[in-house]
């Protein structure tokens, strides 16, 4: 594991543009990355859409999301693509035929696809303070699960209703590449910050793999690289 | 995982002999393998050393023993570094400066120095019945352990007991590296005989990552290749 | 450059196929390769068939002829082709879908096909006494050169001619991977065999880059392997 | 070949300064990198040398010169260790240890030591307008020639004489890592800024392999990417 600690919120999403523009430039040929959404890459990619935009020398780059909540009334994507697209791929102006979709049309085929397409080279990952990572909440999928369809039980709709408008449009369940299909990648970047993080980062360094702190599974991939900020490490 | 099948020991002997070779060949400076000892890999070591020994070719190979059990009087090399001397350092004329010893002596340093030479290219790994893998036995090491000295219980000292003559020169500790250590390698082969593997190979291939089956925690690597003969896959 | 001398063509033979298999066992994705027809690796490929006939794990490694000498008057595929067939793909029961074809339809859009692929990983490239190697003959591409149908003066014509049953059917073209197709592999791997083999070895290793032993470029390779017998070994 | 057009020398600096943190961040263990003096990298170590300066996660890169020009009669440093001091060792902060020099004393084991120490990950190259790469001037060395001690003829110390304050200190020799030194890195990045560099970045893209523009024999390396500003890429 390398740790990388950033001064500030800035620092670290700069640090991290830089370790995801690093495998862009590295590879000769296609380079497949799987990013997140959510709060904390959106300074990252505020950095990272102008150096994308409007680029042809990115045109081998594709990208895959890792998870999906989709509506269960409301005919459009679901919340991370939606997301992902509002924070980046439209910014960056990333052609469509470079975005692959996992939703609950394609999960089913979405691990046989990505190793059709060469595996994928990294994964940026962001961890909750729960443990979480993707849609690996504790008590939803076990390490050894590839791409599938979870349920979502009360805990988890309590989390998630808040992505909704209209309560009849809240999924009874969600997809997610499982721990398995995330270690399966050839390097993991995982981004915290805050001190909304520090506990989690103390457990996911000093701690072991425990099924209910999901994030822990990964400190066992051999080339993962961790990324905070100041606060996110406080307590290491 | 890629999962290979021989149909006879002797088949998985020299497909595991390929796998090791591929590696030997296909780096272009040094290449830093570790390699297990035991019964498993007899065969294999018998077709291995005649195609090493006498040839300057492989002088960019390094060998690692991954665990060692010391004598606890007698004044000599342990039960892990004696076998491979007798299996394949000796017969493949492995010259000293390219074997680089695990012991009492050295486990602290262990870690740093393999990461100092580059890391290790690949593993080859055997299995026992009840799971474990180097030294990591049920309820011994925790996953994200690295290279460790282990005191040894009642239950270790009764399977280890049969390496030594004297009662008093079975050792209260070994060494061995832990889980976190052997998922740092970049290439993981497991190799599997007989029958009375078939219990764990159907835990590793069909089950959770679990403490009690130690080696489960290896299917979460990126590039594990498992190697087996009918016998070991019966269960599959 | 890494050199290896076999004692005999019989031990050249074994460690090409074990190169080769390096390669099929050491990726963990799909794996590409190019290959050479012709009477050196006569023997190699009477090694390999036996072991890759009816077996499911290597479903993922794909072949790509880098050179084609068509009919010009019958219907039938080329000299490359054919005699691939005959050595390798038949006996070893390469399905279609596993071989790739460069000949008259296909050569334009070789190279952005094989990139597509993903690129190669390995070329196993013979040479000739007289420096060629593919189809780069002294006086016919030129180093820059990729993918290229290439016309055929009296000289090349006398050299193909043997490959013909009717005079009329020796094509006035033939096809070839060019120097910067091939050194755009991520790995070469150069054999040759016999005392017939030693003058163009010579200047290979010790000479410089040359347009008149078109071979030469290869040493510019960053990970190029050498593997001769003893006789083609001489002047060394 | 990977080509990558900044509009301005400031793009071409930051995408440059990119690539090279692309390796120093992608890399899980040590990482050896090769990188020119001169003046068209002036604005890159500028942007590079404060993302460096004072961080610990940058320990496991190390650096190497591949050129010198020593002094005939002043005992210090020669003029490319001198450049590269000031334009970025210094300001980066890098501690000796990661320094490695090329110079009278070192150059005939260098290319031993860099394969001992795992190879060059990456070499950042300037190309000069009359198509010189590190000290590989026309006529100077051989395609095939590792690191050298070359002899300044009349036009070399021509060219040199500007570094010096006195002429009885211009040297009568200078070292370079030769062409196939720098075709065994692992990746080559090609810098090139000004509408001087046009009529080279022309021969390069589209000339062959010519010993008179000693930089085109780079265009055959298997992993190399050209970065120009749109003055360098005036005549593509």
């Amino acid at each position: 594991m390398r740790m990388i600690i950033g001064d500030t919120y800035e620092d670290m999403s700069r640090l991290a543009m830089q370790h995801l523009l690093g495998h862009m430039f590295q590879q000769q040929g296609r380079v497949n990355l799987s990013i997140t959404g959510g709060t904390t890459p959106i300074r990252m990619y505020g950095m990272l859409a102008p150096e994308m935009a409007g680029k042809g020398y990115f045109n081998h780059v594709h990208f895959y999301n890792f998870d999906e909540i989709p509506h269960k009334v409301k005919q459009q994507e679901g919340i991370t693509m939606t997301d992902l697209r509002k924070l980046f791929y439209g910014p960056a102006g990333i052609p469509e035929g470079q975005i692959h979709i996992l939703n609950e049309q394609t999960y089913g085929g979405y691990d046989a696809m990505i190793e059709r397409d060469g595996g994928l080279d990294a994964m940026l990952l962001g961890v909750g303070w729960d443990g979480h990572f993707c849609g690996n909440l504790p008590n939803t999928t076990r390490f050894s699960d590839r791409t599938v369809m979870v349920p979502c039980d009360a805990v988890v709709k309590g989390k998630i209703r808040k992505y909704f408008e209209e309560e009849e449009d809240v999924p009874d369940t969600y997809l997610t590449m499982g721990p398995a299909s995330v270690m399966a990648a050839r390097h993991l970047i995982l981004i915290a910050s805050g001190v909304k993080k520090q506990e989690v980062m103390k457990k996911f360094v000093y701690g072991d793999v425990d099924a209910m702190v999901p994030v822990s599974i990964l400190k066992m991939h051999p080339h993962v690289t961790v990324i905070m900020d100041k606060d996110a490490a406080g307590l290491l």
